[in-house]
C-alpha cells in the first residue's frame, strides 16, 4: 500500500500489484529456480513476456494490422533520433509545444530541413498553438502530445494529410487513441507504463525503408521489428514491470475505463484550482493536460509558494514542486495515481487557503 | 540461494546479495515510502546513488584521473556505433575475434575507412590472432576483449600506438586491468556487473571532440559526461542492481580477489574437460577465456551430446548449451556463478563419462 501521495512528473507512482508482481519475479521466476534478472533473454519463459508484452499493447489500444510495436533501451531521447533516421529524407515539420518539442526538432535538424509550423515558446509554451498548416511536401509531422512541464495536452487525435508522429510519452494509455491516424506513436515508458529503462515505439510498417541514407543497425526500426525487439538484449526487468502495469490496465477495465477515472480525478483539482483564492492554473484552459496539472500562487500571494510546499511536504505529498522553467507547483497524476491522492491535495490546499485567508 | 547452477551466458547469475537489495528497495527506497522505480531520479536519494555507482567503478578498477564512467541504455550493440560517431574521423583498425567485434566492425563502416587487422573467422573463431600490426595512421584500434559465444579471452592489456577501445562486456570486473592504456572501455552490463538494461563506458574525455562530423545528441560522450549520465533519465533499476552488484563485489575483496576465484573456477572445469574421456575444449589452449567455457564431445562421442544436456540439466545445471555457431556445450562461469557450481557440473561430467565408459 501506497505510503505517500505521490505526484512525481516520472519516474512516478506505479500500481502496487506491478511492483508486487516484479518482487515475486526478482525471487523467483516462472518457477525457474532463477530470479528473473538472470534468465536467458532466449529463454522461452521470457519470449512468453515479450509476445504478451506487444499483445497486451495491441489489445488495450486497439492496436490495427500493420503495427508493430516495439521496446528499446535509450528512452524517448533516443526516438528523437530514430524517428529522422527511419523517416527524414528531405523535410520535416514539427510542433514546437515545449522543451521535449524542441530537443526533438534539434535532432531531426541533423538530417535535413525542418518547418516548425507553430510554437507556443513565446508564452513558456502555455497553450497549444492551433491554425497552423501543416506542408504537404514534407516526409512527417511531428507532435508532442503531452508537455509534462507545462501541462498542456492534445487531448485528440489531429487529422494529418502526412505521416504523423506523436512522443506520447506522458499520456499515452491515459485516453482512447486512433492508432490508423499514426505513422508513429513513441515513448519512454516511466510514467503510465512502467518504470524507467525501455522506451515503446508503434510503427506503421509501410511507412520505413523510404529513406536514401545509411541507417545504422540499432538506430534501423525494421532491424528491431525482424527481431521483435531482441536484436539485442532487451531491458528486461523494466519490460516485466511494462508487462504488469499493463495486466492492471486491463483488470481495471482498459484504456477507456481509466480515461473516465483521469477525467474525474483532472477536474477534481482544476476546479480546486479555480476555486481557491491562492492558485491559479498557469495553462491554457481548453489545452490542460489531464496528466500533468500546473499552477501557481495568485498574484499577491508568490510569498506562500515555500510554505505551501512544505505544507504539502507535511501532509504526505511528494514530488509537486513544478519545474524550474515554470515555477510554483505541477501534481502529475498519471494512471496509477489514486484518486485518494488527488482528494489529499485538494485537502491541503483547501486548509492552507483557510491558514492564510480565515 | 540459488536453486539452480546457472551458467547463462546474460543474462545470468547474480549475487543474492544484490538481488535481495533490489527487493528491499523495490519495497522502500531509503525510507522514502516509494518504491526505486517510484522515485525521481533528479531525487537527492537517487543522485546519491549514481554517485555511489561511478565512485565504485573508479575504486574498482582503480581508474585514473581524467577518464569518466557512463551509464547508457541500449546496451553494448549502442556502444558498437556510439564509439566511431565519437571517434572515427577517417579510418578505424578492428581486431575480429567473433561476431560481436564484426557487428562493431559492420557499425564503424558507416563513418570511415575500416581495416580489420588480423581475423580468426577462418577456425569458426577459436584462436586470438597475434602479430598483426596496428596502423598508426587510424584514429583507434578496436578489440572484443572476451568472446562470450567461441570461450576466447585477451587476458592482458595490450599494448596499442593509438588510442585502444576495448569491448569488455563479458570480462569487466573479472580480472585487474590497466584502465590508462585504454581510450574507451565499454560493455553491457548483464555478465559481471548486474542486469540487462544498461551499458557502462569508461572514457578518456582528453580522446573526445576530434571528429568533424555532426554527433547527434544521444550518440555523443560529451553530453553525457557533461550531465553525469543523466542526460536523459536513466535506466533506474539496472543501475540499482549494478551498485548492489559492484557492493558486493567491493566486500568480497575487489576485482584482484575475484580474479583469483575466477582462476580457479576456470582452472577447475577445464582441467576436466582436458581430463574427461569424453569432451574436448574448443578454444585454442592459451587464449582460453576465464568466463565462458566451450567443449564439445570428443570424436566419436557426438551422439552422446544431447543425453549430457538432458543429464545435466536434470542435476540442476542451466545454460550448457552452446552458442548454435559452435554448437556442444558452454558453461559461462562469471564473477557471481559460484565455485560449488562449477564442482556439480565436473561431478556431472565424470559421472555421465562413467555411465558410458564405465
Amino acid at each position: 500500500m501506497k505510503k505517500v501521495h505521490n505526484f512525481n512528473a516520472g519516474p512516478c507512482v506505479l500500481p502496487d500489484e506491478a511492483i508486487e508482481a516484479g518482487i515475486a519475479a526478482l525471487k523467483d521466476f516462472k518457477g525457474t529456480g532463477m530470479s528473473v534478472i538472470e534468465v536467458s533473454h532466449r529463454s522461452k519463459e521470457w519470449e512468453g513476456i515479450m509476445e504478451e508484452c506487444e499483445s497486451l499493447w495491441k489489445e488495450l489500444l486497439h492496436i490495427p494490422d500493420g503495427y508493430k510495436v516495439l521496446f528499446l533501451g535509450g528512452g524517448a531521447s533516443m526516438q528523437f533520433l530514430m524517428v529522422p533516421y527511419n523517416l527524414l529524407n528531405k523535410k520535416a515539420a514539427y510542433l514546437e509545444t515545449g522543451v521535449w518539442a524542441k530537443k526533438a526538432i534539434k535532432e531531426a535538424k541533423g538530417f535535413g530541413e525542418v518547418e516548425v509550423v507553430a510554437s507556443s515558446a513565446d508564452t513558456v509554451y502555455n497553450y497549444i498553438p492551433k491554425n497552423y498548416t501543416i506542408p504537404t511536401d514534407a516526409d512527417y509531422f511531428h507532435i508532442t502530445t503531452n508537455n509534462t512541464i507545462y501541462g498542456t495536452e492534445i487531448k485528440h487525435d489531429i487529422e494529418s494529410p502526412i505521416t504523423l508522429v506523436a512522443d506520447m510519452s506522458s499520456d499515452i494509455m491515459s485516453r482512447p487513441i486512433d492508432v490508423s491516424k499514426y505513422g508513429i506513436i513513441y515513448g519512454g515508458a516511466q510514467k503510465n507504463v512502467g518504470p524507467a529503462g525501455v522506451a515503446f515505439a508503434i510503427v506503421r510498417e509501410d511507412i520505413l525503408g523510404k529513406v536514401s541514407h545509411y541507417i545504422p543497425t540499432m538506430m534501423d526500426y525494421s532491424v528491431h521489428i525482424k527481431d521483435d525487439s531482441m536484436f539485442n538484449t532487451p531491458p528486461v526487468f523494466s519490460i516485466y514491470i511494462m508487462v504488469q502495469t499493463l495486466r492492471w490496465l486491463k483488470k481495471n477495465g482498459g484504456v477507456e475505463a481509466i480515461h473516465k477515472v483521469n477525467l474525474r480525478k483532472a477536474e477534481l483539482l482544476y476546479n480546486e484550482i479555480d476555486r481557491n483564492r491562492l492558485f491559479v492554473g498557469t495553462a491554457a484552459k481548453e489545452d490542460r493536460s489531464i496528466m500533468n496539472v500546473c499552477f501557481v500562487m495568485k498574484e499577491g500571494y508568490e510569498d506562500h509558494e515555500e510554505a505551501f510546499l512544505n505544507y504539502a511536504k507535511s501532509h504526505g505529498m511528494v514530488g509537486i514542486k513544478g519545474h524550474r522553467s515554470v515555477g510554483g507547483f505541477r501534481a502529475s497524476i498519471y494512471n496509477a495515481c489514486p484518486i485518494e491522492s488527488i482528494e489529499a491535495l485538494v485537502k491541503c490546499m483547501q486548509d492552507f487557503e483557510k491558514q492564510i485567508l480565515g
